[in-house]
């Protein structure tokens, strides 16, 4: 969709957009960290988000990726720079059929800075002159496919010898087809409005949107305010607090949400947010200027975050298993010719794309897969780190990039339990009995509907407690699940491979959609990969050493079991199955208690008794007497 | 399905089964009448019916046709007679292949009674001479896709000499491919439980089904016991009431009620009635031996009944628009490729057969018709006889051939208000949320599953209401409507034709089955069907007369409306758009009872003062005076 599509609706909505700009990351790691950032930040529900392209021209690759990645695995509008500066037209011919391929449809026209080492901008060997001379080449080239921005200069650019000259510039661009504008950063909000006066009075009607940097640091802050006016009240703020970074970022927000919330007054669009690839100081922003709610999660069109991509644009089903892991499940389902919409179906019999193809990864170097995650060296430190994944003392696990979901929040005492029972969970979703389509928790799609899940766990085990747990399984009715373990051995109650829809939506003049299933061979492709999961934590440690050996065990051994509780009506039901075995663990930790006070009350008699120094004997005497009784 | 499968699934569930038998009709009038009475009984839950062999092989397209229906419209198993009497295998040829495209799959094989007017059995030409000679043809012509039954003789075969040699003749058929037995009528249990343990002891092992024939009246009774043993109880019984026909069915009905439950003790499969057309004593004899419960309607699979054509099988989505003429329905259909399944889909744009290859008529003659009906001079007598109907009155409309529905039987008052106030109701289904899926009246599909509905309705209304009722919608956010008069022209608050799911349901380990949709291009189809509804029964009337101009008026200006509630959680909402209606006309009654009231004052006044004879004039002057008043 074009981005001034958006704004059109926003105006008729009577609401104030917002968007965010990134730069594009230089390194692998930079990459994996924005990436991140994107997702999380996509939840505060910017309208769209902008990549600068790389580093000066010189990585566009870098540019494209954050593009794909943003427009196909976390589902929301993106507009990429392009400039002038290094991009002959066959480059740009190139970026733009790249970009239109995954789906992207805005574009932000710029002439870019002078090349690497010079001081004046000159064109390269094929290449265009002017951001304007861009503009017309895009529209030459693609028509009215792309929506198109330019930037705007508040204070003139530097490079113009007026303003009525810089207007003049500005109405160009817009004349060879640009349809919107985005200004460069500016601190005076008065000025700003003013200018826009100007620029309506000099012929230029399409929507403006401020660009607004927030304040991160005193040094940054000095750099860019080069030639731009900075309020007296600002630099009087600044000045005394300059060596304090965070009493600077704090300053920094408030500065920001005061321009916010009077470039709203002023009757702005939009506002666009240079966020430097940071994420606080935005989003505290953008909640105290009342933009979004520090517990509102934005609007959900599925329970899971759509794909922008033109072919997957029907796609309205997927299995749950990639839930904690979308990038995999996009890439693996690249091939496909059609995406389920609207039921998986029986016939089909989905071809994931191989996992060598994928390359399943996990999302840490090893030093710091242990720095995170520990060197386990016997089962309780594995059950340790899943009860801290549940607490929220660890954020990620191999098994999930991201920190709990919400949702799963809901059940994360139960959660705790399962996992200091020695169940490894990785997914799960609570019952949901008709939860209104805009609950902050679990609603998503249109206004006016009611969403529902089934309750669902999935969690390796040994052999020997998948045994006791089949024994359990005939007492609850309700319940259906799959188990395999790496070498496929399956273990189930469910008739052959009919998708379970375990989320589903019911809305106001449509079909039910039910956008989350589990289905038996979509599992069969998932346990490889969640296996493959186990082998690559176990090879962060060195060959023969005991995590690697333990891991591997595991990966070998256990098995990756799903639950589905078909009864929705049960809010805590699926959890019936695991009593006993709490009830066990807690019992036993009554015990060690117990055992580990009667130790201490015991080595107090001896310290009195003694009256003097215990010696250590006598201490571990004491402690196997009191652990007997 | 073969019977012998639904047999072994009896068995294996500990479940006797039961079975009915129709003869094909002879006149088209019996023919509409028998397909109305299999409708009704199928709801009893037999697990097939079977019908004979077109009265001795002269109308063999009735028995076919009364098969075609059975299976495609009410998708109840059927078993086809075949016989060899009169029948080449050229006939014989056809009759399967015409069997089989309309998705039956199992045959009684039967030789049949001598040709009409003679007294012994010859073949015809191109013909066969024996039932297993007929058995060994099908098997040879069409392998293993029809399952065979074949003929028992409990008190032997008139034409065989012994009984020995009865069974050698049995064995031979069942030898020859046969796979069930269904044995002629008989009156004597143990002698039937005798016979099959001589059937076991001849090498006969196929299940045995026995037939047993209500007592209707006493001079079938005495037609049919020719060479059948009757126990003493029931002749005595039946002899000193032979001139009551209500006694002697009320005794039939003892006698099989006692038949069925010492047949069930001795261990039979399932029990093969033969109705001779009749509902009434079978419906009972089932109820008294308990095989069903009074209000216990059968499991359906869908909300409606599920076609058996083969063709079908995959079909799940059907528009609610023709619930109440399903066999319209199933014939505009007829042509299509595929039928939609777990979805109606957006792209679907249905190709609807004909009106006229069809041909829309009513249930009646025109004499029938106006007897139902009556001759409706005014828009008041119309709402009346909607009115009749709602309140079980009158059992028909020319919009639906059967009596309300059980479901809308629980929105009544609110229909009956409805019509009194001049919304002509056709079709509506009460909101439901979340009812269990055996639920007496609203369940459907799997066992441990939750079925939902949108309260729906749909209507005649004059151009005027139309407008009010639009004026009002925009207070009513959670509904959607559409309009169509026959013209064509459209109103509505949808935007375009997606389908809206109103009936969906939620099963253990399936996707969500929403097998009931409204949507706006199969609406087009049916208004042009519920318009030629009313020519139609304007024609019943003489040219020019008062009814043929109301009902030809009313079919050609008024609108169909179809109105869903989308928020399911609202059990009566949807009658909160008629509410001033309803009021204006409960006060407009209330307000011609009171003037009624006045009037009948007056005129005991007038008599009272006049002590005598009050003339006409007098009468009328004072109604005219208490009137306005």
């Amino acid at each position: 969709m074009k981005i001034i599509d958006r704004i059109k609706k926003g105006q008729e909505e009577g609401r104030p957009l917002f968007s965010f700009e990134y730069f594009s990351p230089k390194t692998a790691q930079g990459m994996v960290n924005l990436h991140d950032r994107i997702e999380r930040m996509c939840y505060l529900g910017p309208e769209f988000i902008d990549i600068t392209w790389g580093a000066g021209g010189s990585r566009p690759a870098a540019t494209l990726e954050v593009v794909s990645n943003a427009q196909k695995v976390y589902g929301v509008e993106t507009c990429m720079h392009l400039i002038c500066t290094n991009n002959p037209t066959d480059k740009i011919d190139k970026a733009l059929s790249e970009a239109r391929a995954c789906g992207n449809q805005n574009i932000l026209a710029l002439r870019g800075d002078p090349p690497h080492g010079q001081s004046e901008w000159t064109a390269c060997e094929g290449g265009l002159n002017y951001a304007a001379d861009l503009v017309r080449y895009i529209r030459k080239t693609h028509g009215d496919y792309f929506g198109i921005g330019v930037a705007g200069y508040p204070e003139k650019h530097p490079e113009s010898a007026t303003m009525e000259e810089d207007l003049k510039f500005l109405k160009e661009k817009v004349d060879a087809g640009a349809d919107f504008i985005v200004t460069q950063l500016f601190f005076d909000v008065p000025k700003f409005l003013d200018w826009v006066r100007q620029c309506r009075e000099a012929g230029i009607h399409c929507p403006i949107i401020p660009g607004v940097m927030p304040i991160q640091a005193y040094a940054s802050f000095k750099k860019n305010i080069v030639g731009v006016s900075v309020p007296q009240w600002i630099l009087d703020g600044i000045e005394p607090i300059k060596n304090d970074d965070q009493a600077i970022r704090a300053f920094g927000v408030e500065v920001g949400i005061k321009m916010t919330l009077e470039l709203i007054e002023g009757g702005v669009c939009g506002i666009h947010y240079y966020t430097f690839n940071l994420e606080r100081s935005t989003r505290l922003i953008l909640e105290g200027a009342g933009l979004v709610n520090k517990t509102d999660y934005i609007k959900k069109n599925m329970p899971w975050r759509s794909s922008f991509d033109e072919k997957r644009k029907e796609e309205s089903v997927r299995p749950i298993f990639w839930s904690n892991r979308a990038k995999s499940y996009i890439s693996r389902t690249d091939a496909w010719d059609e995406f389920p919409n609207g039921r998986w179906g029986d016939s089909r019999s989905p071809a994931y794309g191989d996992l060598d193809r994928y390359g399943v990864y996990l999302k840490y170097t090893s030093d710091e897969a242990i720095q995170h995650w520990g060197s386990p060296s016997a089962l309780q430190d594995i059950c340790r780190l899943f009860v801290k994944y549940c607490t929220g003392e660890t954020l990620t696990l191999p098994w999930s990039d991201q920190a709990l979901a919400l949702e799963s929040g809901t059940i994360k005492d139960r959660l705790i339990e399962l996992n200091s029972a020695g169940y490894l969970t990785i997914n799960s979703q609570p019952a949901v009995n008709g939860a209104k389509s805009d609950d902050k928790i679990f609603g998503w799609g249109p206004k006016g509907g009611y969403v529902y899940q089934k309750a669902y766990l999935e969690f390796f085990v040994s052999p020997e407690t998948l045994e006791k747990l089949k024994q359990r399984m005939s007492k609850f009715p309700n319940f259906t699940y799959n188990a395999m373990n790496k070498a496929g051995d399956l273990h189930t109650n469910t008739n052959g491979s009919k998708p379970n829809a375990v989320t589903w939506g019911v809305f106001p003049g449509r079909e039910v959609v039910q956008p989350t299933i589990v289905e038996l061979s979509s599992f069969d492709a998932w346990k490889d990969e969640a296996f493959a999961l186990w082998e690559q934590w176990s090879r962060c440690y060195p060959q023969q050493s005991k995590p690697r050996e333990l891991l591997n065990e595991l990966g070998q051994t256990w098995y990756l079991v799903n639950i589905v509780n078909n009864d929705y009506h049960e809010k805590e039901g699926i959890f019936e199955i695991f009593k006993e075995d709490v009830i066990a663990v807690q019992q036993q930790q009554q015990a060690d208690a117990q055992a580990e006070a009667a130790v201490a009350a015991k080595l107090q008699d001896l310290a009195i008794s003694a009256s003097g120094d215990v010696a250590p004997q006598v201490q571990a005497m004491a402690v196997a007497e009191a652990v007997k009784a």
